[in-house]
């Protein structure tokens, strides 16, 4: 099939971008695998504006695909990109179902997946106890007793980070040892925040994560848990794309245009902050500026120059 | 009084930035006349992720209001700040109330309000027949009878970008002249746009617009008006505070900070598009680095070399 556009990832900032080219009139086409999505594991979304009285990961995915399909996007939300490569008219993409597809203009919004560690039901209690993200979720914490899993600066910004909802804070390495720079570890100690080298080898709890198990076999119990232990590059392809990576993001410039023309990225594998709103909005730049992008190659101008 | 954080414009951006500045519990104050902001005349807005019914501009706002609210953000929705400057411990600023108050970091989420033309009854078709962004609401146009007012490029792109919905399109100069650059100006032939060179009195219409008079006394009847005679500047303190300003907008960096430590700007006022979304978004990026700024302060490091 040929599309004028192929939207990979069905997170926010994916529908977003789909949104605005469906809108538009753009053959779209919008592929990921939505089950796959951190979203979907959100329990309560409370800082999207529009939304005073929260909203689950789920719900607002599910608004997110109805409005899209409004539009006359063609969604594939149980698919995936498998492979992808630029031809003359624009790119190839091949789809997990063996289908392929061309496109002029594809945009890529497949966020960054978390690299799970080895600790046994992580991913059981994600949304349940178990977070990736202090911005998002800290303040469901408040007075309550916190452990963060890292060993790096990243986990002592959370912990610092935490401190504003609550003082019951513990910093567990999951490693051999500490790596905090000299500066983090002076506020970390200026706070009393309460550091172990230890091994964790299980989460346990019924509903709700509410139990930590180390190596040793010792437990604590615990309120929740923040996972800092890095995440993964999710852009598998873009080497073959050519496109610039820097400290696992892709490079796009202020029209969130990578550096091959035709490829545009969008939401947290484009970095800064990861929330909902940032990544609709990078969604809504990408779609835009793909659309201009489109209308351009048609009628042979630049509308940058106007 | 004292506040942290000052964020000035009740718009999405600074609605946005506003929640996420409350949940993460920093004494802030918003503040804006939100009767000004375009927004509120928007009868619906399809493409902000998470409302495929749409939602009328009116509603999402007190939707915003709300959900600031609720993070114990003070607002102040009928009030605007007349006078700002910068002082030792950050800035004062003055409202229109008379009270003066301190704070520690500004967000500039200002808009860019509408320059009205001498046209009669511009401001009361707001909304109802007369638009100003062809990417908001071109779509609502659809096969319909649409003129665009304007003599510039900005016009031009617009009708171009019409081009999907409907092709009865005339372009009117409100002016002595067109000036269209070259390559516009063939585009424009080449897609049969009307162009008319004549001075605008007066819109009439009942609830919605439906008649164009002229200078000459001559009328027209259409469906839908766009306007593209350019914005005018929201900035007038910007000078008096040394921000860098770049054709109407203010410069910002990746964090949303201006070149002026602890201020920050979100939204139309800092450029590309207009969207909802994007506004959000860029208020969510705002909001969250005058957390980090502010935290940084308190902590003596700096988060970003972690």
């Amino acid at each position: 099939m040929n599309y004028e556009a192929v939207v990979i990832g069905c997170g926010p900032a994916g529908l977003s971008a789909a949104i605005y080219l469906g809108r538009a009139k753009i053959k779209t086409l919008l592929v990921g695998k939505q089950k796959d999505s951190q979203l979907i594991k959100a329990h309560k979304i409370e800082n999207y504006f529009g939304f005073p009285e929260g909203i689950t990961g789920k719900d607002l995915l599910n608004k997110g695909i109805k409005q899209t399909k409004k539009f006359g996007v063609e969604v594939k939300p149980n698919n995936e990109v498998v492979d992808a490569k630029s031809i003359k008219a624009g790119f190839e993409i091949k789809l997990e179902d063996g289908s392929c597809h061309n496109t002029k203009v594809m945009i890529i919004a497949t966020g960054t997946p978390i690299k799970l560690t080895s600790i046994l039901n992580e991913e059981k209690f994600i949304g349940k106890g178990l977070h990736y993200c202090v911005e998002c979720d800290g303040a469901f914490y408040t007075k309550k007793n916190v452990i963060i899993v890292g060993n790096g600066n990243h986990a002592a910004e959370d912990a610092l980070d935490l401190l504003v909802f609550t003082n019951k804070i513990t910093l567990i390495s999951n490693a051999d040892k500490f790596e905090f720079s000299c500066e983090m570890d002076k506020a970390l100690n200026k706070h009393k925040i309460k550091k172990v080298i230890k091994k964790i080898s299980e989460f346990k709890g019924g509903k709700l994560l509410d139990t930590v198990v180390f190596d040793d076999k010792k437990v604590i119990k615990i309120d929740g848990v923040f996972m800092a232990c890095g995440t993964a590059s999710a852009l598998d392809f873009s080497n073959k794309l050519g496109l610039m990576v820097e400290k696992n993001i892709l490079r796009v410039d202020k029209n969130n245009m990578t550096n091959v023309k035709g490829i545009f990225a969008a939401g947290n594998c484009c970095g800064k902050c990861r929330q909902v709103a940032k990544n609709v909005g990078d969604g809504c730049n990408a779609g835009t500026s793909a659309i201009k992008y489109l209308r351009n190659k048609k009628i042979y101008f630049d509308y940058s120059k106007s």
